[in-house]
């Protein structure tokens, strides 16, 4: 344990970290960088800096980073091309977050000299899998400090009195045991633990936090409308807006309308089901206008081998494999389909639902002329179809020979 | 074409498949058996007796039978199993009643010695493949007629021309061109055509017919329960059902939610992009419900395996391959799969939406004990997910070391 | 560890095993009960017992089991079945026996009312995995001592100290270090590590064992058939015989044309690349056979489906996961697909390599009236395949027109 | 058919392709333009120039391109980077050429102003739908004229009283009917048809012409390597090498060791079994060379990846869907995987067959340190197995106490 002297943490600023930035410096008696990330999680980060400082991390190695840009252009984006969903249903709001701390962490590393990082994810969870794949990727020799797996402080109370007997601020509202866990950044809030347990219970309101009940939402449906480009929004009602403001902007109309609610049980990479709820007010709109988009613009081949790929690329996502060739080789295809899913899509939004009502592009394969029961140039002549089903049938056809009585 | 003796009709009473009786009987010289299908879309079927005897069709030569729970038994709960979504979103319900219809005219045409089989579908979408794919796979030396590839009437103008002439009924508003067409069965409604050729052009509110609008949907939630039995939906509210009995309540309760409207604009399987507009209440519903029990009984190996097939088997589906042999492969797989999908699902229905808001089962493999934070009797070490992590990782830091700067 | 008190070994009665037999009694101080499974590898068993009984464990307690037959059957034949190929090339020899020896392992625990189960399998290979997975599935609370992995006698010189000083007889020749290691059984022989840890070094002779060189095999081709019945083969040369009959005398045939051989860089679940030489001389023209009854009786879209999913399953194979719920899935699709694959196959076995030279089947699919370029009987109208052209080429060209010059 | 001014004809110089000229400009009163690709098919083009002349071509519209290079570099080299097998076993020789010629004809057609194409397969091969596909994709508005499909000539010896009517040159051994019909490139040399179509008959010996019967190959073998640089073969022996001098290369060595010859019974795109026999020699070792040196410097994750998508990348180039988004998407992903595919491989050829000996890599993603049983930098800890194994047990042994007796 004595050979580390300089650790790298991803510090909120909050109880537990504040407990793990004490833990590191007293257990493995070495100096800690504590890096910050903003991920549009909606906190203020300052007091973090105070709060590293007061436990005598040096300024020169506190380190505080706005990535929302880089998160939703780098990390969001490309999942959202994938059109990825965990298990049918989860936009993956945490797991996109892991890889990208991860970087930052080693990054910070290889700045201050560092040879260890660490993070507060627990020893049961999915987050450790993400955050510390991601550092072996990067940096393979990299030394790994998880003190959820290695201490003692696993009660509540014992957290307490560890932060107590140190001069860490605790907060009122953090003494007494959490009804549930959560976890924020600019794509989602996810709720887990306790009063959330058992699945059948049905999650109390006071759990959600970035979307109004469906029922207090407006009694009149909204309607906008996302504007593509090679498959990334640009543009809400025309006009342009960076990722990160797009994505906050999209937020504001699903909070408002009650959307993105979805409550799940899932199965972890580490091999139990969990139950959590998550709130992905802006994600499941953007799913779904980025769906709505592809429709119009994408070739039938394309799209279906999108559909293939999907679950895939989801579950390698989930599993902390950002930083895989697998996942890159996957995001080349996807990307690749990607250069002409350009157009308008609007959507309507409403008391939990939001629908695609309508879409455009310069890049449109649909063609009404085609698809109309009228006259067309030629295209397409239904005598041909006689041939297409069958030459489909004739496999079918000398199987029903063989076996149809 | 003289060859053909006697020929088994797909007949819905209506003017078009009138007229193809009619035409059939005049062109082809042959005796027409008219077969109706009861598949619940809501329509009287004793007035398509009358029209077929009227016709010249003999008595005993007219089949009109209630498939509606054979249907939902034998190709819907099947189908929903898989969680089939073509294309993301589409819950196929078009597709799933051909081969149904397609295998009962093949066992009617046995019974009357008839040597060929017809069917009203255009020449443009994907019905002709999945009736005729249908007959070929169970009968492959069968003569398929299809009247919409094949005469001249195309036109409305020419085909009401023609009814007048044979003195058959034209009903006042068939008279002028419908604004779109449907097809209706106990699973969904479907709308295409005209009003909505335009894909961003909203679906006006009167094409929607088996659904309220979500904004005249009660104000007040309703929650229901699902139970399931191997992978199929057995009661609602506790009290069980026969499938098609069920299927028809989840109908009426998604229908006074406003539930289960799609607008989509999809890739046919003969070559072109179309948009219609899909209603499928009670199926979303059931989609949802079957997600949900999956999730706490399902296995994840299972589930994911699951979800990486389940684009095949809509796509397959959706192109009329029922009858392949690569359907039957994957339904031995999603069916093995089923045999603990059994418990109860809870959802509430709310203006449009509806949502999983718990689940239980006898067959449960969700542990509280296993992923709760406290103590738990050994099933989950914490210090094992370090190995788990370093032997995951390892592949990720031979790459790091040999590509990392 | 004291509350251990009755342990089910794998023993194959060699040096390592008896140490652990040793070992187990000494550190758990526990009864050791001996399982050594006949699984074609061509050893003589009984030695194994009298050297349990030797080393103090109870006659009854020594389990010596002939399991040749049930492992062709239910565990070589089905894998066969899937034209299961590990990286492409590598017929999985070892992957496959693993879950039978624990699947009997955990049957003579329940027997005996033993409490844990121990293996022989090294801390950096598959084997362990394979065993252990099979151990927790089919008894989810048994308790496994892997002494590989626990252990301090992991120099060659300390296990030889530890057998002299508790009388292990140790034969010479396993005095020293041998210069690789094996793994055998009635399907392959594996070798593996020393002289063949370089992968550019080519594979010395004296590790084969299992087939002659191709260079010193006959000189004149030998031509045999293979019979097929629902996907399993049931007879050579017309002479019908028991599953492990039939492998045995596929063996024989191919060790004396020097078919099989397989050298092999790897990619270990484990996480790290692996280099070794398997020789599988009769699955090899097993597998060869197979594919060529498939050729004439599977419908292409049963054919292309499982050429889809045979990499899945061979990576579930390799990884431990037969008692997976995933594999039995795709077993299931697997299987379903078999039942018309019946029918002779001529192979010709000269030099090393084995080449299907014909192929008959009561069951075929294959039509020289479809396919010849002579009249045929209307099942084929060449003028079909302009309208099947051109609806699968109408996509390509509506991306055309949007995306050509 | 009179509206068609100028077409372009895929133009041997044969008796078949030659009728087929003299046919269009009788039968469409049409300019004719010839276009004879060189890709390494092994004959002389200059006559077909002559020949073309004769029948009235004008010089300025006959076009003989050498294609070699760009058809192995573009097509040929691609394909082998995804170890692309239709059907577990084939190369696919001659589905990699059409879309190359279809691309040139194309191109042709711009230059010369011609408002069609045209080309010799015949109504019931794959040649056709790959020729087409591939005109329609890059010209979506072409007109395609496919002679077979339209003519009367269907027997042979209409065909040859055309010719000589025509003063079309008939070489004496084309006068009675080929026993079997050929197609060549600079990859493979396919047979099929007549002494053929009995897939119960060994293939006779005077069907095979580019390779020597294994029993006449050298009683030695021959080791060679091969080196690759980013996925691509580039130099033999340490020789570099163009692309089609390299494949041309292996070719001799793969004619003079008898490697290469395939008898298969495969599914066509257009619905039957046909049965063929391949000779792929310079082929067949490049695509074991390339797995060799994937073996080495192929991440897991990508390797399994690759395998998966290899039978869906072959199934689309088996259909020549060579120019559709999904085959270029998969390209795409199977490209990234490529950038460190660099190394040697050492393979040794002897009757019949090639095996890999030994391969080496800058890349090399193999390490003895990690793989070895000796002590190695902590790159890997044996305890670590532990943990991996538990948590991958998790799911199964939640299973087991659910399901298990």
């Amino acid at each position: 344990m004595s050979d580390i002297k300089r650790v790298v943490l991803a510090f909120s600023g909050g109880l537990d970290t504040s407990v793990i930035l004490k833990w590191l410096q007293q257990t493995y008696n070495c100096e800690v960088v504590t890096f910050t990330a903003d991920l549009g999680q909606g906190e203020e980060l300052e007091p973090a800096r105070a709060k590293a400082q007061m436990m005598g991390v040096k300024p020169e190695h506190i380190f505080i980073d706005d990535l929302k840009e880089e998160f939703v252009r780098d990390y969001i984006f490309p999942m959202m091309r994938a059109n990825a969903l965990y298990e049918g249903l989860y936009l993956l709001g945490t797991s996109i977050a892991r890889p990208l701390i991860a970087k930052r962490q080693i990054e910070i590393a290889r700045l201050v000299g560092a040879d260890a990082v660490s993070h507060g994810a627990t020893g049961k969870g999915n987050d450790q899998v993400r955050f510390e794949l991601g550092y072996y990727a990067l940096s393979p020799d990299i030394k790994v400090i998880a003190p959820w797996r290695e201490w003692d402080l696993t009660s509540r109370s014992a957290l307490i009195a560890f932060a107590e007997q140190h001069q860490i601020p605790v907060a009122k509202d953090k003494r007494g045991e959490s009804p549930f866990s959560t976890d924020a950044n600019i794509l989602h809030t996810s709720s887990e633990g306790k009063v959330l347990e058992d699945p059948w219970e049905e999650v109390p309101d006071y759990v959600y936090s970035r979307t109004v009940n469906p029922e207090d939402a407006p009694n009149t449906p909204q309607s906008i409308t996302v504007d593509f480009e090679r498959g990334d929004a640009v543009a809400i009602d025309g006009v342009g807006m960076s990722p990160a403001t797009l994505l906050a902007k999209l937020n504001d109309l699903g909070r408002a309308h009650g959307i993105g609610r979805l409550d799940l049980v899932e199965n972890r990479f580490v091999g139990m089901k969990s139950r959590g709820m998550y709130e992905t007010p802006g994600g499941t709109i953007l799913h779904l206008a980025h769906r709505g988009i592809e429709q119009l613009t994408l070739d039938r081949g394309a799209a279906h081998l999108k559909d293939e790929l999907a679950p895939r690329y989801a579950e390698l996502l989930y599993n902390g494999m950002w930083f895989s060739p697998e996942r890159e080789m996957l995001q080349a295809a996807i990307d690749h389909s990607q250069a002409k899913v350009s157009g308008t899509v609007r959507l309507k939004l409403y008391k939990g639902s939001v629908n695609v009502t309508g879409r455009k592009s310069p890049n449109s394969l649909y063609s009404e002329k085609v698809v109309t029961f009228e006259d067309d140039a030629g295209a397409y002549d239904q005598r041909d179809a006689e041939g297409f089903i069958k030459l489909n049938a004739l496999r079918l056809r000398l199987l029903g020979r063989r076996d149809q009585p």
